[in-house]
C-alpha cells in the first residue's frame, strides 16, 4: 500500500508552489460584454460577446458554486472627428472606449466579482488592466497570445491599436509613448517583470527590441515545445507569484490556439497552442486561487468560413473560460455526502 | 563508438521493468463480434463489429506471426418485457447479452486465445471483463476511455448501462449495488487496485467520488498533459504487474481520442488522445507481452456526419488493435535469414 | 533581480552544445527546381517545385539578411528505351536525372551557395547528395521521413527508386547493390553512421534489417514520443557533430508530417509529425549554423483532395524551409540602431 500511496501522490498531488490551491476562489463573476472592433481593421469582432453568451456561456457558469451576475455589453460610440494620429487608426474612438471599459472594471472589482470581460479586440486590455489595476496596482499580468501586441505608434507596422495595448500599461514605455489623442486619461502602471507572455510566435521588429530589452518573460511556442506547457507554467507563477501572492489578469487572445481549433479570428497564426494546452493553462491559473480579471478577446465570427468554424471558435473560448473558473478534467469536486447505497435504493431516492 | 554505442542504447532500448517483453505473445487470436446498443440510447453502435471489419481488420491481423480465427458475430435478443429499474434501461436485455459474452469470452480464453472482442456498447464489458476473470481471476484491467463508466444505478445521472459497467465488477462497490433484474449471473470480481483509468475527461461527481474512495490510479487528460503518456504508462505497469505478472485486459473505449480522430462515437468529448499516444498506449500494452483480451467500443457508423468520418473512426480502431497485437512503428521484427545481395541477385530472385 | 536572470537564462538561453549558433550563416542562397517524378508511380509531384513557388518561397525568402538566387528547374529528359531492372522502374531516366542534379548540386555549392532542391520525389537524393558529397566528402545527412527510403532493389516491395535512395549512398551497402542501368556514374560515399532518421513510421522488413545491422540512429515516431522532439534532436546533433562541425544535408520529405497537414503527397502514413515538431526540427538545424544543402520533395499538388490542401502542403514546405534557413518565432533578430522613442517622433518618421 506504500507503493500504490506513492504513486497516487506522484500522478494526483498538486506539486506546485505553496501559492497554489490555498486562496478563496470566485463567489462572484460578473460578465461584462465589450462589442468594439476599432482596434482593428476588420469588421465582426464586435459580435464577439454574443457569439461567446450563444455558445452557452452563462449556462456553463451556471454549474459552478459561484453566483453569475451578467451586466450585458457596453455602449461604445463611434466618434464622427476621429482623424488618425501618425499611423494610429481611431485613437480617440479607443481611447473612449477604454476609458468607459476600465470604470466598468474598477467598479465590478472593487465590488468584490471576478471579472469576465468578452471583447471585442485586444485593444480592449488597455481599458481591462488599468480598470483592474486602480483597484488592485500589485497586480501581475499573463497575456496568451499568438502576438505581443507591445508595439508603440512609431513601431507598428500596421497602425492598429489592438496590436499595441501593452505599450500603454508598461512604466518602461513611458518615454517611449507619444501624446495620443483620446488617451490623457491613463497613465503606464505595470512594470515589465510583471507580465508575462505564451503563445508567442509572430513577433515585430520593435516589439522584440522591447521584449529583449526589459528582460520582460515570454514563451514563444518554441519554448513550450523546448519546456513543455507544464513547465511553462511552473515558471510563469515563480516568476509572478514567488515573492507575494497577487491578483492576476488573465488577458487571453483566442488566436494564441491554432488556427485548426480557432479559426474564427482576425489574425491567425500556423502553429498554436493545442486544446489541451490551453485548457491547462486556464486549470493551472484558477489553481493559483487568484484570478481577479480574464479578457477574452479577438473571436470574430464574420471571419469564420463556415457556421461550425464560428461555432468551435466560440466553444473554445467558453471552454476556457469555465476551466480558468474552477471546471475540471477529473470531475466536479462538489461534496457529496454520503455515496448511495443500492442495498436501501428505495429510502435514498424518495 | 562508445559513445554511439550508448546514444543507440539511449533511443532504442527499452527502458521498461523487466516484465516487458519477455512474456510469450500471441499464437492466436479470437475475433468476437459484439453487435450490442442497448446500453445506451443511441442507435447504431451495433453496427461497429461490421465497420471494424471493413476497415480491413481481418487482412491486417493476416500479416502477424499469430493465427487468426474470426468467430463471427454474438447473436443478443432483444426482451420484449424488460420495464426500466430505477433509471436504468434494458436492465435484463443487457445482463442476457453480457451472460452470453461472458461465456463466450471464457470459452475463447480458455482454449488459448488471445481474444478481441468488437463491440458494440460498453455495457458489453461487463460480460467480456468477467467471462476473462472466470479463466484468469488474477488478470488486471486497463480502462481506456474519455469517461469512467464506474456509475451505480444510484448515481448514473442517465440511466445509460454503459456509463456503469465497472460497478458491477468492483467488490468494493459490491454493498453499494442494487439487485438489477437480468444480473443474478455475475458478482463483483475485480479489486479497485487492479483497475487503472487513461484518458479521462468527463467523469460524474458519484464517479469521482468512487475514485477518490478507493483510491484507484487514474490518468486524466490532465494527467498525462502534465505527465506524457510515457510516464504515464511507466506508473500504469508499476501500479498493476510490479508485484507479480498476470493477464491483462485492455477495456478501450474509442472516445478516449480526440472528437477530431474518432467522430463516430456517442458521446464524444473535446481534448482526447492524440493519435500518437493511443498507438504509444497500445503498443506499451504489447510489448508486455501478457495481453489476453481486448474489447474495443463504441464505434458508432451511424454517428458519422460523413462516410469519411465513419472510416476514419473505424480505422482508428484497427491501427489501435493492429498495435496492441503487435504491429510497430519501426518495421516488421520478422526475421530474414540473409540480406539479399545485389551481386548474386538472379539466384535470390529466382 | 538575480533570480528574473535565471529564470530568464532558463527559457531562452541556448542550452545546446557549443556547436550551435557560432557558424556563419548563409549569405546566399540558390534555390533549384527539380521537377521530376520517375522514382514513383503516381503523377504530378513534378509539379512540386511550381506549387512550393506559388506558395510564396522567393518572397519569403527575400526577408532575410541573405541574398536568393533561383536558378530555375532543371529540365530532365523522360528516355525513351527504359526497361525496368529487376522490379526497378525507369532506371536509366532516374539515373540520368540524378547524374543532372548531382552536377547542379555540386556546382552551387563550389560557388559559395547554401543551396535548397525542390522536388520531385525523393529518389533526387541520389543526386542531391553525392553532389553535395563531391563538393563536402565530409558531410552528414538528415533524413526526415516518414519512410527510411533505403531499399535495394532486391528488398524494395514496389520497385519504386523513391523508396530506394539511400542503399545509393552507403558504403557499407555497396556489396548488396547490383549494378542498376544508369547509375554507373556514382558510388557509395557515405557511411551509416553519418546519417540519422527522424520521423520514420513505415519501415519495410528489409529496411529494417539495414537499420539495425549497420547501427544506424533513427527516430521513429514513437522515438518521438518516448523522447520528446528537443531531445531528439539533441542526440541527432550529439550523433553527428559532437566529434567535429561539418556541413549537413537536410533531406526533408513532406510525409513527414501528419497527413492532416500536408495531405498532398503520394504515401502518407498517419501518426506523423505536428507543424511545430518539423518547424521545430528545421530551427535547430538553422541554430547549428551547418546547412549547407537542403532538399524539400514530395509535394504533389495532383494527390491533394482540394486546393486548399495543396495550398497547404505547399505553405507547409515553405514554412519548414524558412525555419532551416533562419526564420524564427521570437521575432526577427535584425538589429535596430535605437528604439523610436515617441517624445520626438516627428523626427523619426520624416
Amino acid at each position: 500500500m506504500a507503493l500504490r500511496g506513492a504513486l497516487y501522490r506522484l500522478s494526483h498531488s498538486s506539486r506546485h508552489f505553496n501559492h497554489t490551491c490555498q486562496q478563496s476562489r470566485a463567489h462572484s463573476v460578473a460578465v461584462l460584454g465589450a462589442p468594439f472592433s476599432k482596434g482593428q481593421k476588420k469588421r465582426g469582432v464586435e459580435h464577439g460577446p454574443k457569439v461567446i453568451r450563444d455558445a452557452g456561456l452563462i449556462e456553463r457558469l451556471s454549474n459552478f458554486d459561484f453566483s453569475v451576475h451578467d451586466f450585458g455589453d457596453l455602449n461604445f460610440q463611434h466618434l464622427e472627428e476621429d482623424e488618425p494620429y501618425m499611423d494610429v487608426k481611431f485613437p480617440r474612438t479607443v481611447g473612449a472606449a477604454n476609458k468607459k471599459l476600465s470604470a466598468a472594471v474598477r467598479n465590478a472589482v472593487s465590488a468584490g466579482h471576478t471579472l469576465l470581460m468578452l471583447g471585442g479586440d485586444h485593444s480592449l486590455a488597455i481599458g481591462s488592466v488599468s480598470g483592474h489595476a486602480q483597484h488592485s496596482p500589485d497586480l501581475c499580468l499573463i497575456w496568451v497570445d499568438a502576438h505581443a501586441d507591445i508595439n508603440t505608434p512609431m513601431t507598428s507596422p500596421s497602425g492598429n491599436l489592438h496590436g499595441q495595448p501593452v505599450s500603454f500599461m508598461l512604466k518602461e514605455l513611458q518615454d517611449k509613448m507619444p501624446d495620443i489623442p483620446g488617451f490623457s486619461w491613463t497613465k503606464p502602471f505595470l512594470s515589465s517583470r510583471d507580465l508575462v507572455y505564451i503563445g508567442l510566435r509572430d513577433v515585430d521588429p520593435g516589439e522584440y527590441q522591447f521584449l529583449k530589452s526589459f528582460g520582460i518573460q515570454y514563451f514563444t511556442m518554441r519554448d513550450i515545445d523546448r519546456l513543455g506547457i507544464q513547465r511553462v507554467m511552473e515558471v510563469t507563477f515563480d516568476h509572478l507569484l514567488a515573492r507575494k501572492q497577487r491578483p492576476i489578469h488573465l488577458s487571453f487572445d483566442i488566436d494564441a490556439f491554432d488556427p485548426s481549433l480557432a479559426p474564427a479570428t482576425g489574425t491567425p497564426v500556423n502553429g498554436g497552442l493545442t486544446y489541451r494546452e490551453g485548457i491547462y493553462i486556464a486549470e493551472e491559473i484558477h489553481n493559483t486561487g487568484l484570478l481577479s480579471v480574464m479578457d477574452m478577446v479577438e473571436v470574430n465570427p464574420v471571419l469564420g468560413a463556415s457556421p461550425e468554424a464560428v461555432e468551435a471558435t466560440a466553444t473554445l473560448a467558453v471552454d476556457v473560460i469555465a476551466s480558468s473558473l474552477g471546471q475540471t478534467r477529473e470531475g466536479a469536486h462538489t461534496s457529496m455526502d454520503e455515496i448511495p447505497s443500492g442495498k436501501n435504493d428505495t429510502e435514498l431516492r424518495l
